[in-house]
């Protein structure tokens, strides 16, 4: 927990002082004055609340303060979603009108990892919230008009009423990290940390994830987790938890629904299926790519029908590619392959692309390549340009060399032009319908297992997370 | 021309003798027994013709005999589009039962070059069809069952008798390179050509092109082409010309219609919209991307709405985006500016990418970096995965780096995140809503006018040829 030491002491300080209903978003408090009348009143950070101030009067859920926000303005979460903040002062007015998000018992589980259990109702079952860090996790510093990390996963799973009917939650932040800067480290560690709350028992996994890398990590816990026994939802957000038009709320409780009530064992990603607020969408994670930079909609399923749409208002889970793997009644532990083999490059190929950059990798020790070719798997073969030796070269110092295209959408092919011919025939892999960075994680696992070509050719053409569609369906297309 | 020379003095022989209908496929022969018949008959290739051979018998157009295919099969194209070869022998009787794609004039206007004018009626505008090889020009070699290019344009246009009612045409093949080998320097004689075309008083220039490398094509002339008085199209195929399922005839006819019918003087791609042979999409060539591997309707608007679609039934151009250049009555000649750096590097950016990537090219003594960023434009900025070192090092180089994301659709932002501001403090040149091959493109013309950073940013950033929208349009998305 990034927490400071003293957020932490008052936090278990008014652990003891308030037992029912805790404030656990207490990385920051509220000046000293308000806090002082939040006690007296007995209001609690979650409560249902009414503000009047002047002629004005206000009603929400009481926030906790913004980060670096002003100490002395406190914040309501308003119906429609929004947050505002207002000055207190003379005259100021607090009144608590329910109890917002009550949770009937909050259970510090494994102080020293941070894991907190929300108990809404003992007869629910219970899901795991681990998080990862990103925007799902971030609210805008309003000073800056930045983001930041820094809701823990309790902070979220609070602002979310609809996990009540759901699920008890079992709240741990493993790492608080934008994704661009997530490594293949981060991404084991996430793994143990799912595959540990799965052995424990609970009904499924929510990761929450910044979005930028999402579908690298949906891919590597694809190869890394075995034997799954329930589903894991990666879920992000394309706007902070804090603004009124996040959909952090909605993929979460979506994603909190998928994975208490499927049938689904597999990694999926659980986010936006329309800018409409309508249903969330259940992609499987090797089929899945971040392909709109801001729209809450953007992870599209690629070549492959998606496995769920999720309602949100009735909570319906439409199952619309039924080719997914079950839950089984045998709880056998979930096991970690968690070998990669780091060092492998994936290159664009474009035209003018400076042949040398084979050498570079080669030079450097490089254990295998990925290529992002154009249409079906090609690169320049003719003149200077031709990539052709370079490829024999790899190929020879046992690298091997794998086919993807840029296109994104299809399937590459080995064998329909004459320059595919010429790839194929100097060993390169052509991996069907497997969309590139799947293919870059696949071959550092791949090779994390065997450096023998042949091992490594049979390995990458065999499906092993649904990364390669037998046939692609035509309605996948722009979906 | 790739003919031989003895393939183009059998040719100049036959007009000689057919002075109306010419056989313009001849390439390759049929075997000398049938070219005596056909001769006897009167027949030419393109005829309609009809051969019985036992009980069965066969209609439809005498076709070219095909590479390296047997002398001895007659090859028909069905009127379901299909390609059939009927053994040749005894007891097999062919018969002229229609004069097919009738051509009243075929001029040789510039031996040389090989340009031909197919005068249809002379009544009919004249329109350009520059070939520059592709699949749109090449034909199965049922042997291998490979892809080669192998028609000139004027071959193609024989294909398509829709064109009779739309213009003459003027044919010339440019080059017969498959697009993957395609390097700046041919792009630029592309360019070339279409503007002495144009500057001859064409009504309009159709170029055909492979596929892979199209958009890129179609980027380059929308820099380099200056004062543009009608529309280019540039045209592929995803299916070779040959295939019953070919959408060569189709998009050229759509692409005649436009270049001929519309007021749009743009670069622009013209191919299929939809998989159902109902109408091309006209979209502009700094927003077009080939999104997938083999459907026919792979090339797709990115970021903005189509400039029009073309409906292949009705010939109607419907406008669908109203903000285009027009045609002039102002026939100033068009200009070409063609000067490019070729030392421009794309770099996709991807967890675990080798930073020393940009030291490479740095060292390289390249010129302008692009990368293609993850989001909104992010790129590792924590530990030893961080770019932010080598980005400043190549900015402090004299090195623009501009950001593009491989979200593909949406915007880049220099500052919604703090990672992106760490990116834009150091000069991180933010692209809006450019595709990162377009970027690519546009950086390398940009290079080739200024090194002066102040002067690229300002350029990079200033729509020249529609490559940056000011507004995204929300049904833009995977259109």
């Amino acid at each position: 927990m990034l927490l400071s030491l003293s957020g932490i002491l008052l936090k278990k300080t008014r652990l003891f002082k308030t037992p029912v209903l805790v404030n656990y978003f207490s990385d920051w408090l509220y000046s000293e004055e308000i806090e002082e009348l939040l006690k007296k009143k007995r209001i609690s950070v979650g409560n249902r609340i009414k503000i009047e101030k002047g002629r004005q009067s206000y009603e929400g859920i009481l926030m906790p303060r913004i980060e670096l926000g002003d100490k002395n303005s406190i914040v309501l979460k308003l119906d429609n979603g929004y947050n505002i903040g207002i000055g207190f002062g003379k005259g100021v007015k607090l009144r608590k009108i329910g109890r917002g998000h009550s949770i009937i018992k909050l259970k510090e589980r494994e102080k020293e990892r941070g894991v907190r259990e929300l108990i809404f109702d003992k007869k629910l079952p219970t899901i795991a919230i681990l998080g990862a860090g990103g925007t799902v996790a971030s609210k805008v510093d309003y000073r800056t008009g930045g983001v930041y990390a820094s809701f823990s996963p309790e902070d979220i799973a609070m602002q979310i009423p609809e996990l009540k009917k759901i699920a008890n939650i079992k709240a741990e932040e493993i790492m608080r990290v934008m994704s661009e800067d997530l490594t293949l480290e981060h991404r084991k560690k996430i793994a143990h940390a799912v595959a540990k709350e799965m052995n424990s028992g609970v009904k499924g996994v929510i990761v929450t994830h910044g979005t930028d890398t999402l579908h690298y990590t949906a891919a590597a816990l694809s190869f890394m987790l075995k034997n799954l026994s329930c589903p894991v939802a990666i879920v992000g957000a394309q706007r902070s938890s804090d603004r009124g038009s996040s959909d952090a709320v909605m993929n979460i409780a979506c994603a909190a629904n998928f994975v208490t009530n499927s049938d689904v064992a597999e990694v999926c990603t659980v986010m936006h299926g329309s800018i409409k607020d309508d249903y969330c969408l259940a992609i499987r994670g090797t089929k899945v790519r971040k392909m709109h930079t801001s729209r809450r909609d953007a992870f599209r399923p690629i070549n492959e029908l998606p496995i769920a749409r999720i309602w949100a208002e009735s909570n319906k889970i439409e199952i619309v590619n039924q080719n997914y793997r079950k839950r089984t009644k045998d709880r056998s532990k979930v096991k970690i392959d968690d070998k990669f083999e780091p060092k492998v490059a994936l290159i664009k190929c474009y035209p003018g692309l400076d042949t040398e950059i084979f050498d570079f990798y080669i030079d450097k020790g490089y254990k295998g390549i990925v290529i992002e070719g154009t249409g079906l798997g090609h690169t320049p073969t003719l003149g200077a340009q031709s990539l052709l030796p370079k490829i024999e070269k790899a190929i020879a110092a046992g690298i091997p060399v794998v086919m993807t295209s840029q296109c994104l959408y299809g399937r590459v092919h080995p064998a329909v032009y004459h320059n595919l011919r010429e790839l194929s025939k100097r060993g390169v892999i052509f991996l069907e319908d497997m969309l590139p960075e799947v293919a870059y994680i696949k071959l550092m696992w791949v090779l994390g297992h065997t450096k023998d070509l042949n091992k490594v050719r049979e390995m990458m053409l065999k499906n092993i997370a649904g990364e390669i569609s037998e046939c692609t369906e035509p309605e996948a297309f722009l979906l």
